[in-house]
């Protein structure tokens, strides 16, 4: 297996069809490279100018002085082709080939004469038809979409696999507002050479990587897809959502990426088979990988709920069973215990529902006290902040209670502006946090089935 | 049946309990009423104070020299009984308790006295152990949480009953940062006089309500909730979210409100019978809402979907079938003609794929196209603005569309800061707007059994 470090650390980048108009991805992806973290030499190339952004421009990469490791081509289908050349002539071993035009509009005879060329001096690529790869930690960065439009979310554990372009241009802009934390993001367009199974497999030994995700409409080889990950998700989890699983959706799959989408019950099956969780949606994707990612292994299915909110308690525990979950409930002398330490209308049962006086300091005595008990595999603190004396205090609590990695403990709030502040903060924390307790329950049942299987 | 409008449009308000220290529900409560756009008279009562917020304090509302039609009773359980007395002596006939400290806690005794003691002088009253009731029309605000934990929604058409006081300060605070509107919200808490099936009937001829939402962990009188939200439900759309619907929450439902949960089972089939339409959770309450509050009714389950998004597009048909939803597809002729106005790279079928290149006027074609064509019941436009080309006018194509309420219009974008603020314009423009294809599909059938059944 080759490595495919060229691609996420290289030394020198350079970029192929670099523009001086701002509205071009041309000149968006050089900007990134630029004025982003990136540490290494970046070199555009364009025979129409002299100079981009203050910087000396070339005609070609031959005539760049220097070696260049890794090669972005953001030129029309046509010319690629003689770009890719120039890669090989020049020994560039990794491009990533931006621009779309091939394949997926019928061009099947162009894309064939691109992957030719690339094989010819024995280079690796991305794409064509790609949105590009990010890689939060080094600052690689070939998305063309300006970041006033498309945030980029900060260096963290989740990668993200990508056959869509927009789904993943999405999902980077969502992190970046939700505080969620990423490691490589790569959308691989067509995949005429590297494609799902070869980015997993290298993605299963990234250190930046806790986590691996993946929107699949189809994949290229299914047997190879399945051995690799079944290989991979021994390492760490591996989180799938296909698109395609209904008629519906598969007649549209046939015209977006050209894949074979096949049927829902084959893919399902294999999933498991491999060890992959399947998610139902794209926010449980990250639902899960925020958990997994970030959360020790759960000895069992007891959930602990410790609220604010008798409904939202109750919310929780509805949707507990459909999950696989049970409410815990701690031994009777710890129970008596707490109770004598909080007010006589706080509820202490198998919720606790510390009701709307509730304080800091409250939640704190009762997280404790679930760390300690046996009998709680799990803790869901549901902490709603429109109740008057609660702060932003409890953020420090249920930080410090992770921290401690004893157990799973997830965070539920919801509701507006300051809400959202305070979850963002626990999410830096590396607390996963939830708006409703649905999604939460589903989550704590994908970390639930993975601890059991490792 | 006795209007409640004294509740909700009062000439008059006296906060029994109103007090000068700011971390303090009396204060809180006196100064929604000042400093929100209520336009009746207002009245701070505490015996211990002169004046509050620069106006007179009454020691009684006895002492107050003119008509009360509403009272606030922000004092501890024990006290409001006298308060209640108080009221009765003055004529006051309409009397909101925020007090808790009742039944909930076991204190079933005081509870009885409260009620007697209202019963005496033809008192109905809203509590005890409520959050409040919240009006964004008139400016009537009991709620005890401060502006800047809890923001209220502008006004709109969408009412909200909820047996749980946090589960209506989640939603309010977090409908005001989504830019949902809102008619009435009633906390009703223990309902020892007003309950659920009293506020349905208020809403069901309430003109600023457009749809009923409740929040229900068990209804006071099964028989009369049926009756009345059958006949309800004839008028406008009531959709139920039931907390309590597993043995997990149900154990917790009766140390909350004391209410017994019931089976899910007949609750489910009890709520078809009457037409209500049931949620799944607190969000999917306020997704059926937006639609049915907004869109026209559906001749059928066509969907047209129009997205920039290939897999955004894949999504939303997988998840049609479920749903009893299904990819329309427009006469092939208009399909000719619609090709001859879009770029070559756009997929033209079921789905109309506008690719990444897309601008407004592109969606403008389309969306014009399916408002024509009798193949199409509704019309989903999936927009998601990390495109380079895509501006904010596509704000106003979308909302035209709508304007002209031939055929229901959602539209769908997920992302970060930029896509959240296009989207809270839209829903000021009366779209609603969904992050991710699933709930949006879910909404959708919801509008298309409603439509069926009226």
């Amino acid at each position: 297996m080759a490595s495919l470090d060229g691609f996420f650390r290289p030394e020198s980048v350079a970029v192929i069809g670099a523009s001086r108009d701002p509205r071009k991805p041309g000149h968006v992806i050089f900007r990134n490279f630029l004025e982003g973290h990136f540490k290494g030499k970046v070199y555009p190339v364009n025979p129409n100018a002299d100079s981009i952004i203050g910087m000396k421009c070339y005609p070609s990469v031959l005539d760049i002085e220097n070696d260049v490791e890794l090669a972005i081509i953001v030129v029309p289908a046509e010319v690629s082709i003689e770009a890719m050349e120039d890669c090989g002539k020049k020994g560039i071993k990794n491009v990533v080939v931006n621009a779309g035009g091939f394949k997926e509009i019928g061009n099947i005879r162009l894309e064939e004469q691109l992957t030719k060329a690339a094989g010819k001096y024995g280079i690796k690529f991305i794409g064509p038809n790609t949105l590009g790869i990010f890689d939060a930690h080094s600052g690689v960065d070939t998305l063309f979409n300006p970041k006033y439009k498309l945030e980029r979310p900060q260096a963290g554990g989740i990668a993200f696999i990508s056959q869509s372009g927009a789904i993943m241009s999405v999902v980077l802009d969502w992190m970046s507002m939700k505080g969620y934390r990423a490691s490589k993001f790569i959308s691989y367009g067509n995949a005429a050479d590297i494609d799902e199974s070869e980015l997993v497999e290298y993605l299963a030994s990234d250190h930046h990587t806790k986590v691996i995700c993946i929107y699949l409409e189809g994949a290229k080889n299914g047997r190879r897809f399945f051995d690799i990950t079944r290989q991979a998700s021994k390492k760490k989890p591996i989180i799938v959502l296909k698109g395609g699983k209904t008629a519906e959706g598969s007649s549209a799959v046939s015209s977006h990426t050209g894949s074979l989408a096949g049927q829902a019950v084959v893919y399902s099956s294999a999933f498991r088979q491999a060890g992959i969780i399947e998610a139902d949606d794209i926010e449980q994707i990250f639902d899960f990988a925020r958990v997994l990612s970030s959360q020790p292994k759960s000895k069992g299915n007891r959930v602990q709920i410790i609220t604010d909110g008798g409904g939202f308690g109750i919310l929780f525990a509805d949707s507990m069973p459909k999950n696989g979950l049970s409410v815990s409930r701690m031994n009777e002398k710890r129970l008596l215990e707490l109770k004598k330490q909080l007010p006589e209308h706080a509820v202490v049962g198998n919720i606790i529902d510390l009701t709307g006086d509730v304080n800091a300091e409250r939640y704190e005595i009762c997280i404790n006290a679930a760390m300690e008990d046996p009998d709680v595999d799990m803790i869901a603190v549901i902490a709603l902040f429109q109740v008057p004396a609660l702060t932003g205090e409890i953020v420090e609590v249920v930080a410090e209670a992770a921290r401690q990695r004893k157990k799973p403990v997830i965070f539920i709030a919801a509701g507006g502006r300051f809400t959202e502040v305070l979850k963002k903060s626990l999410e830096d924390y590396g607390v996963p946090t939830f708006s409703y307790p649905e999604r939460a329950t589903a989550a704590l049942k994908a970390l639930k089935e993975y601890s059991a299987r490792c």
